[in-house]
């Protein structure tokens, strides 16, 4: 009754639609269900990296066997296959704190798989004002800004009033009680006074990095 | 069936119990009982002032009517009968926008109800972050300081990272969408990544400038 | 108690340090209070346009009277004072129904006062794939889109999944029911499949458009 | 104080009164209590198949004990005990993304043991849209298409646009942070821009296939 | 900036798509917005019924002067402009109360322009579970049942296990406090114990009408 | 299509089934249709009481016009037509201020329309917890008590540790912001710490009073 | 700095306020908590069974040797220590599923320690109409009727519409989805269509239960 | 692309701003980050404590390892390093149930490190008023009062009717159902009746802690 063949349906036709590269979402996928799939991918555009996001241990684990030469992130929980693209612009991905690492560092490896260069500058929340103030030049110098944030997420609207790039804010589930695994901070960022802030799904440093990555090898694509 | 004369029972013993002032919430209640229960307060009260906030304007015309020394301020929605008390120790009230006034202006004029003075610092949202900061001087001589912040409601949580002033945060209802009616703002600041805020209900100024008020006239009390 | 002057307090720096003119949310202020802002932020800034938003009849009408060369659009809402500056990229606005329009309007003038052209195409939703699918080639010419949707909120992602240019999806508060007001629209663009779509407030074209131009307008501030 | 015997008590009337098979949620039930329900059922309707969803490992296992012959689905979590009827109609079940397989092979069984055929279009989410263009037959020759999609939910309103088949929606609980476990996806469904879509609760392969094979095999009631 | 004439773009296609007639959805409309839409549509389509939905007074009386040949209906806040087409099969639409008749008597004009035959059945709640027996065979003999509730919305479950018959649940936002404008119902309605509901948004009798007609209509599709 | 005279269909047969009497909810219904639901009740019911509650401003100025005996409770929105029953038990509705009387005036009617006695205290919240301990007599010798509160809901659950009679709450819509509607005191009372309270929908007096006069009549149906 | 001694404080003047007996909530305890206040209050009421509620395991097995002639109720997660009181009236436990035993289990038992009968009528869920009204006499002839249901949760207002007994309902957090553990079935209950329901929290069949002995002991305690 | 040495920056600062010591929270962090921050801060501050809170066993455990001079608490999940300060003024912190314990531990900790004293009054819900009201005289003596309750969370309103001293409230997620994990408490304290009450994030003790320690040194800080 269910057709041969039709569980597993691959996109591999979206770079040349949007110049974004293929990428598998690990999350909700046995280990080798991401294998396969990325194998898919590589096979179909070996001259490009392609990507693995919400890789658990086991996940990395059996990537490690299958892609050996493979760039793998165990904090960002990322697995690249392929040879990166040329940077094109620079992106600020900047963190509140230690705890929102994780997802800067996804948002790292995607800027870059995406075709953009990546800075990080964490631990700079509002909570120590002199901290972020610091970082004013590096903040005005990027293309764009992914701004990753949990518990009240003020960071990226106090960001967004002082230099004006475009801010991609990132809330975090880290947090506890109110701060009801990052609704609380996707809230006000939503609601930041400054303008220039738009806003991606909790956790979601892929996405936001996509939208960046965008933003700053725009110009490459240019007469 | 209904006991005669159940239907209004005034709390006339506040004041020996907290050394609180009587107060009359003027919210749900027609103009008539609101300046029937001032009425019966000040009565039992009249050597210290007594509140009704939240007086619309058809409960401020009556209350002009019935209480021609009575103070009334329009922008607050406040109604005050008797003499105000002594003050003791400063309140600082502060907003991040000029739509947060009423609910300012209410929580100044409850200070001095309630014991204290207070000095209003208007306008000094996180989006443009030199107004705040050059009122830091203000905020640290204060013996507590009420903040008052709608949208994001981020500046409670900033001022608290810049001094040890105990911060109480009153979100307000301004803003619009996923500002939910304040519960965004309100979110912020339960979350506040520098500690030494606490919070009221929305648009609470009454609430926050009574805990406020115990706070700046607590020594007051003391041998 | 209240220090003399305090209420109003203009942030008269954004430009310097963002690039951004200056604002006024007309939402919650009295038609003076608005007009009063306007003039004193024209005032410092006479070379460029300042612009108000959320303004309601009385307000407009209130603003023709006090600015009589203002850019007055009914529709969305906006009184700009001044010269627009010479325009630098290109944001199409693009709405998903007729009902969007005046979020889709705001996002168009507050694009050009903000420094970037606009294109605005009407009425794409996804009930009709037809119609969006005819206008990808006016998508995939512009710096940044701007995708304005009520209901299901489902046309930025499809869009993000064509072309790959940013897109700022504005979710509105068009609907019923279930729509909760635009909460609907604003869980699915947080979560569309397609990455490459970073969301606002619900009805903020103001703020999608102030992303929107400050990625248009990035290389002129480059060497 | 309990009577005894009460605490069991199997509705076997529901043939009759419906044309529907007699079914078992094991959810929230220890595999004993499944399989003596199952049982039961198949007990008093020998000659048509009954069946157990949200069934576990363990409870599969003991199920495979107990009915030899069963048909037992692991990634639906399906057990059925007893012949197939002869179908009638027929059901498409579609799927957004590969982690939505879980619900869509649900349905897909119950659509065979509730009286209809079934055919299985996997993969074929928003994202990329020539996968979805390129099944419109299938789609137009099902007397009933379930939709099973998570994350924002989009496709089944997409399909509901393009061809003229009742949609049952599945919101499903893949995804992440503002996904809400399925919620968002659900209030997609719910205002889906094309009309011709209702919606089930979130995972519930089940009841959508129940709604599905009512309609598919609705003529053979016919006279 | 904007290009002329983008501002309205119907959708002339949507018959031979799907078989389904056009429509107008008059909320968030101005009365002259309605009546162009329907202008539009009923010229591209003179041999069959438009149909434009949640039309106030205002708009009905504007629709009067337009179309004086138009079925207008007051309770339903339909117009309907053009033949109706011939019916094919029988739609059942239930009520639990009388508040819940202007939604019933949208889904029973709905029907109609939309293929199929109506039966209105109304003030079957649960509360006198006798009234709901007493149908039982209008209930069983219709090809689908849409079945309107507000305040608990537990009458669509109890038919669903009573008859075997397609049953569409129309929460409506009749009732008050935790009602929630009809959420109560809908998440009832959602749960229901018995298989065979599926739902539409809150009060929207057009959408399962849609529904509902289109599985009465789908014989005569077929060879 | 519609079949003649369906739209409205009393239930005429509670007071057989439950001892209850009949109840019209005016809420969204017109004056004329409250009107004559009431007349078709008390036609059927003549020696016993029908009521209306609900009743707006309107709604009441019909019922005085068509039914000159009624008794009109302006506070309680209610009116009543018929001789009420000889009334079995007392029940005591309590309320914690004075804007709780609407609600608390419609279970006093109720309480008596449906067989039993009622007394009320008003104005005994948990703010000054002296007026509450000064009423332990009249709650200890009540059969059951119904406790309306709004804001922070608190006072049943005092009651309920204080004396052993049941306790109906009724939360009420009084407050503002985080109240949410009487949301707030809702979740109070369902998590109340002592043990002995249960709940009715918000501003719910009728419910609250119904749950109430059946335990107070309860004796009077017993051998 | 702590006071020594002041870490537990047991209330041991309950049963003399309300004729309530001492209970202890063994959820969030350790077992040695639970048994350290079940020993203190079975000392300070030797004559009258104390009941500890929530045990899981682990306590239950802790319990077991600490009391040896203890009644525990596995199901129910319950232990009485001491004997139980002479009953006085009678309450109906009734279940929609097989899943809510064990929160109906903790009604039954408590039921019986708080001095009153209970007789458990299982499995009546509305998805089988005549299951439930084979029971009509059984609720007739209680003092009071616990409903317990989860899903939909619309079983006890079809009772309450059937008989004239006061039903105290319970919802489950059995379900999925939508059924918000719980949430779905708490506002369909609290919305009821038939009045005399009132609610308890989520899965706690023990504050039911203290309704309910409330109500069927009440005679025994008047002259 | 990542700076060397971004990953950690530690505010040490902080003092010197607020009078606060250096705090880190354990939560989200690994046992060797939490020790790596307490070693930097404890190395810049040799003359204070700092303090590190929710610390699981395995982060308590490696700090007993590398601090065997530290005051670990168990209960309140709790590591200080270095001499505490010379207290000054009293906070009371005070318990509905045992259950309330950890946080009010973390409190009575917190509480000390910034420079005050701590009494912990245990078990005073409103269950049982007597207990309660015999604190009377300990709650009057503080300067501030830390109340820390679930489920209702009625009891800080309580407390604040009946003293005048500023209440900071603190909800925790002790409860289950409808307690939300703490919001029910956490909405019952923001609309308590009595003002005088601000509050804290749900189970947030520290931040408790440190409002009442800023309000209780304050005199030590004045000429």
């Amino acid at each position: 009754m269910t057709r041969p063949g039709s569980d597993i349906r691959l996109d591999i036709d979206r770079l040349r639609r949007t110049g974004d590269p293929e990428v598998v979402l690990a999350l909700h996928k046995t280990p080798e269900q991401t294998v396969a799939s990325l194998r898919g991918l590589a096979r179909s555009h070996p001259d490009r990296a392609v990507l693995a996001t919400r890789c658990d241990e086991a996940t990395r684990a059996e990537c490690q066997g299958a892609f050996p030469a493979a760039w793998i992130d165990d904090v960002a929980g990322t697995v690249v296959v392929g040879p990166l693209p040329q940077p094109d612009g620079t992106v600020a991905v900047v963190t509140a704190g230690t705890s929102d690492l994780p997802v800067a560092r996804e948002a790292v490896v995607t800027t870059q798989v995406f075709g953009a260069s990546a800075v990080l500058v964490a631990d700079v929340g509002v909570a120590g004002l002199h901290r972020l103030l610091a970082e004013l030049d590096t903040f005005a110098a990027a293309d764009a800004i992914v701004a990753v944030a949990g518990a009240d997420g003020a960071m990226p609207g106090v960001i967004a009033g002082l230099v004006g790039v475009p801010v991609i804010a990132v809330p975090t589930s880290v947090g506890y009680g109110t701060g009801l695994g990052g609704i609380a901070a996707l809230l006000t960022m939503l609601n930041a006074c400054a303008p220039g802030v738009s806003v991606v799904n909790i956790d979601n440093g892929f996405g936001a990095a996509v939208c960046a990555a965008r933003i700053a090898r725009r110009p490459a694509h240019r007469p």
